[in-house]
């Protein structure tokens, strides 16, 4: 590697002032300075705004801190604290107290020790500034004050609430790693006072729909289906009307109106399309519109922060030269690049320090040098052409013409067409009577078929390139097809010596058997597209995952402590009182003749499902009901409160996610960045033909001649060729930052935030 | 009014070209010219995009083609060729068959008249071109042919279908004037390719899960709650969970699985993960997309068609100069003006050509010209400040301190508050029992109290502006009261005689009661944003409601051919066959035991109101298994035929709709030219200060000094006062344009598109 011309050593006090840059000029780079750069370059690419100690140590624990191991082992213990309510009373199994409560002790202490490392990183005035640490030690506090109490109350025989389980999740989001799910918190903040408004009206409409209600129909003397008097009482009207925006009571509210008149239709219409048509589309479109912007505010401010950590990272290594604008030596940042990130191969570092250093003067300027974050979140897949491992073996027999011919064969379209058709028959075997022992016995000769698909494949693909990192259907067809040979030679060994079957190898075999139909999915480019544009946006959904997992658990433990054992699901059919789910309030409801026993909070895998069943909206109004029944009226409110937090704010802003994402897929193609690294592939003619990579990842290969260079260096020629994974994102944010990089400045370094002391942090509390 | 310097006459041949331009250069214009560039301009107003004759006669017959009361009589025909289902059998009330084919024989006879006017106005080749009118002909022709057909068979007492009705509604969107709606099919039928392909991949989701769900939970032997096999079924299955995608049918659809074992919860979890939220959002996303981009080239089309219509009636008026623009004169302008917007005051017409003739030179030119059709369709509203008429009767009375302190009295904000809470303690009581004599003499007190406060501002406020036709609250109130005053008195001159209270009059009263309550919206600001933003969509939704009609229709024709009288409703409760709708098919069946027997397709109105329930979604697999229940299974093709178009494609293009508009809303708040129009209405010290009308459009003529002037010219100072009503829209093309008016070059005159021989009009095909 070249190294540059030498500099001048003089330190520049505009760029090195400031608590975190301490080492500007040109000494020679100590290791705690490419720790530093390495820190502000990683967090700059995870977008974390840790504002840290700058000096050695705190480095050294920062780091730390940031380690993958700590962030799994801290991740495990939140899951270990949140998976607790199974083993807790009412629980799913049964555990002691003392030993639940160990359990939460040692991870109390895991949190503890995690914010201590954390106060011990980042200046104490920082620390005590910043909500979410204080919140993770309310919670910590709170808990074991609660586990105090409870201890107490039990020792004592007196009935005691966990009350502070409720405050598990709340952990979720506050740890530092929580950015996406603070985020989204946010948004929802964000959005609720222009949601308020709207809500108000709403409720207005409702309120004076529900007095008409009352007015029109409540003394004509009708009665509902089951006999009870018809819009009589204005607190179960506005109920029974609220229910209807969510369609779940439709038409059933409108029937005794409607069999006495026709006109009372056209309360029940026009309410309908207010209330349920435009309120509810109004709703969508407010939360969206404020998603979109609060979004962009974000991002824009990520953005700025990210540039300006890297630019400190450039301070640190920059070398000064007298007149000239300072510049960071290859021999640098190849060391800091392979601090930040030690699996990228020596190829791909090159070609990135290629498009750092587009002129080849073996050092990189401010500009370029900020782009690296975003260039080490690019995904570049690095192809190396083998040759297949038979040639090398039996050069003579894989040459030959059948050989030949054969590869010619696989490779041809027609080979897909006849698996797809013989995935279509295979479908249609499946779906007939496995009793028959001709459909039983066919069986073994599609997986016949599915083994010879992936040897001929083998055969003529590359056998590493066939199994490379993403070739996601290559793995998925064997996994499965494996899977099932395990499993249906499991089966039938079971199944041979008595007439025995266990179910649970059935079912995974039909599983297996069904799950590789899909494949057929693959074949037909429409869907391809669309399959990869969800799976593009799927871990940004993982996020709304976890929201949703936040607001279950809370919902979930309160459901708990307010309806545990009040509804009794019974395995036993012969049990009388299971007609009424062992509770004499529900006779009669249309809870227990639904037999909807089951729906209930007796454990948290049970409430879980039945927060599903609300989310889903239908028949919640029969749920609510029937737990109202066995406690008191004013448990409704619990599922009105559920449907308002749940549905109409969280839904929407899911909604509102997958389409500003499905827009950004259709609008912008690649980002400019994508585009200036995929320019410098082009340009070292290092490319895959993007067109035979679209069909088939390994087939580029075999038309590449082969050679048996280990591509150290690009210079010479394509052993190694290069492909971006463009349409993939490590992380959310990068998909976020790509919707909105248009209105950014590539030039705006974001220096003057640095007056502020700290990051430019998006306005935050805890949630 | 001033002529301007005259100008030479050289006829230009570069502008006068062309068929659409016969009489180009200075000659005097005759009273054709003027009618032919009236046509240009008003076609440009409300975007007609029609190629006619420009020949005078063929001008004066396209002007009566284009009268509102031809357009009125036109649509009344169609609307009684439409309400004829109400009287054809299966009829609400029947009238012999005789009669209601006369009755459609007319209709046709004016559609057959409508249309050959048209043939008359266009040039024949056009004519036979355009898909719409051959639609209209073979509507004409085919119903002409089924109502032989039907008569003969009837006159033979054969059984004949009338299968030409669901032509009907087609006129609807072939006439002339139905562009909005064939906008709105279009931009339906421009998404459908996308929407097919993701349809396709939820479909063979929908058949992956079905196929799993067989073979996990076929054959366990499980059974639904009514005793029937669970899910042994493959067809059932899938229309099962294709109900579940709608969430009609859960949670009980999952219930038996989910009482076998907590683990299948995760199968339908993840299936209502996957294709009801992720798919769902997916649709919407598509269309919305979809909507978006296509709406934008439309909207782009027909801007450029209506500057070239400027630019043509500007070719017919203009004066040429020699070496200088042409220009048109302010005396040609008015009678222009004057011809196509007859009801356009003076005072109005000078504001526009002074925002036209900017430079105050008595002319215009073709840029300033070319704004004319979007000036006349801004509202303006005049004002002209007025004495109180009590002020010239008695001033010495009205000018008096206490009448004074009366007017300040009601002028206050406390004035509205006070009443806000009248309003609120009358709420309360409209919701106690009104058989109590306290709160149904109390009525009156509130009736007085509201009819207090209408004289007290009508003796504030001049009575013509408190009546002007904006002040839209003001006339609400004022109906409101008065014929809640009407209602009462008859109501209880009815009761006192006897015991006896019409119910009919008692609900009248009831609802104006409650109606009055929603006047406390207009105080809250909030509360009215959001209501005006509703207001101002409200257009745009109308088109929706004409193509949920067209559909409807339809779909009610089909269902009444395919279901009449398969399900009977009896008023008389006593009858045995009630139980089971009249139709033994119908016994044990969740149809007759949630009694829905009046959900039927036996008339019309019942259809509607059918169709309706099932837009709702809500148990519409109760009511397809009833129907199919009484037929045959395949029936569950129409209900799910139904769902696809109207839920899954319709509801979802209404959603983008509404959040498109109220992105617009949000973003966009007035458009250059309406921006344009109000610089010069400040210009000119005619503008109303916003703020207070803001708050009283009333207010603030008090505040002006009386004069007596008529307004005739603008100079004289302000007794005339103008306000742009910048937030309402005559048209739907206005807001639709407002959308994407910021894409548009204003000085291209789209000239080059005459070329095509026809103005630049979407491509189209009849729906």
């Amino acid at each position: 590697m070249s190294e540059p011309e030498k500099i001048e050593d003089i330190p520049d006090e505009s760029v090195g002032k400031g608590k975190g840059i301490p080492n500007g000029g040109n000494a020679a780079k100590t290791k705690e300075d490419f720790d530093l750069a390495a820190i502000y370059v990683s967090d700059a690419q995870y977008n974390r705004n840790i504002y840290f100690d700058t000096s050695p140590e705190a480095v050294r624990l920062y780091l730390r801190y940031n380690h993958w191991v700590s962030q799994v082992l801290l991740y495990f213990f939140i899951l270990l604290d949140l998976s607790l309510a199974v083993f807790e009373d009412p629980a799913v199994f049964s555990l002691p107290i003392w030993a639940t409560m160990l359990v939460e002790l040692l991870c109390l202490l895991v949190f503890t020790i995690r914010i201590v490392h954390y106060a011990k990183v980042i200046p104490r005035d920082k620390f005590w500034k910043d909500p979410k640490n204080i919140c993770i030690i309310v919670i910590i506090v709170l808990t074991l004050v609660d586990m105090i109490i409870y201890g107490a109350l039990k020792a004592t025989n007196y009935y005691g609430v966990r009350w502070s389980r409720v405050l598990r999740p709340l952990l979720l989001v506050n740890v530092t790693e929580g950015r996406q799910l603070r985020r989204a918190f946010r948004s929802i903040r964000n959005a609720l006072p222009q949601i308020f408004y709207v809500f108000l009206l709403f409720m207005f409409s409702l309120l004076i729909f529900s007095l008409m209600a009352l007015k029109l129909l409540g003394k004509r003397g009708l009665t509902t289906i089951d006999g009870s008097p018809y819009f009589t009482n204005y607190l179960e009207i506005i109920f029974d009307l609220y229910v209807l925006v969510t369609t779940a009571n439709s038409p059933d509210i409108m029937m005794p109106a409607y069999n006495a008149s026709y006109y009372f239709a056209i309360f029940f219409i026009l309410y309908i399309l207010i209330n349920n048509y435009i309120f509810m589309s109004v709703f969508l479109a407010v939360v969206y519109n404020n998603y979109k912007y609060h979004l962009k505010e974000e991002v824009r401010q990520l953005v700025r922060a990210k540039r300006h950590k890297m630019v400190r990272a450039f301070a640190v290594l920059q070398d000064q030269r007298e007149g000239r604008e300072p510049v960071v030596n290859q021999a640098n940042w190849n060391q800091l690049v392979r601090l930040v990130q030690p699996d990228v191969s020596n190829a791909h570092r090159e070609l990135l320090w290629s498009v750092c250093d587009n002129n080849n003067h073996g050092l990189t300027g401010k500009v370029a040098f900020v782009q690296l974050a975003d260039l080490l979140n690019i995904e570049v897949i690095t192809l190396k052409s083998r040759p297949h491992p038979l040639q090398s073996l039996c050069p003579s027999l894989y040459q030959s013409a059948p050989s030949r011919l054969l590869c010619k064969l696989v490779q041809h379209r027609a080979f897909v067409i006849v698996y797809d058709l013989i995935i279509l028959v295979n479908a249609v075997f499946i779906g007939l009577d496995e009793k028959n022992p001709l459909i039983a016995n066919s069986e073994w000769a599609f997986l016949a078929l599915y083994l010879l698909e992936i040897l001929l494949k083998l055969y003529v693909f590359e056998p590493r390139a066939f199994f490379s990192k993403h070739s996601f259907w290559n793995w998925f067809d064997t996994i499965i097809v494996i899977s099932a040979l395990i499993a249906t030679i499991i089966n039938s060994s079971v199944t041979l010596p008595g007439t025995y079957t266990s179910r649970q190898i059935l079912d995974i075999v039909f599983i297996l058997r069904v799950l590789r139909l899909i494949r057929v999915v693959d074949s037909i480019k429409r869907f391809r597209t669309i399959i990869n544009t969800l799976i593009r946006i799927g871990p940004a959904i993982l996020t709304f995952g976890q929201l949703i997992l936040v607001v279950y658990y809370v919902f979930a433990m309160v459901g708990m402590e307010l309806f545990k054992h009040k509804v009794k699901f019974y395995e036993d059919s012969s049990d009388p009182t299971k007609a009424y789910c062992g509770n004499v309030l529900l006779k009669g409801t249309a809870f227990a003749q639904l037999n909807y026993c089951k729906n209930n909070f007796n454990n948290v895998v049970s409430s879980f499902i039945l927060l599903v069943e609300l989310t889903v909206v239908n028949q919640w109004h029969v749920l609510s009901s029937g737990f109202a029944a066995v406690t008191h009226g004013s448990a409704k409110l619990f599922f009105v409160f559920f449907h308002i937090i749940v549905v109409i704010v969280i839904i929407n802003i899911f909604v509102a996610f997958v389409l500003e994402a499905f827009f950004v897929e259709y609008s912008v193609d690649k980002s400019d960045l994508q585009t200036s690294l995929e320019k410098k592939i082009e340009e070292l003619e290092l490319a895959v033909a993007q067109e035979t990579l679209e069909d088939n990842l390994v087939n580029a290969m075999e038309t590449i001649d082969s050679d048996q260079g280990t591509g150290q260096s690009a210079n010479n020629k394509p052993t190694l060729m290069f492909k971006i994974a463009s349409k993939r994102y490590r992380t959310v944010d990068a998909l976020l930052q790509r919707m909105f990089e248009s209105d950014l400045d590539p030039e705006d370094f974001a220096e003057n935030d640095d007056q502020n002391g700290n990051f430019a942090n998006p306005a935050f509390s805890a949630a």
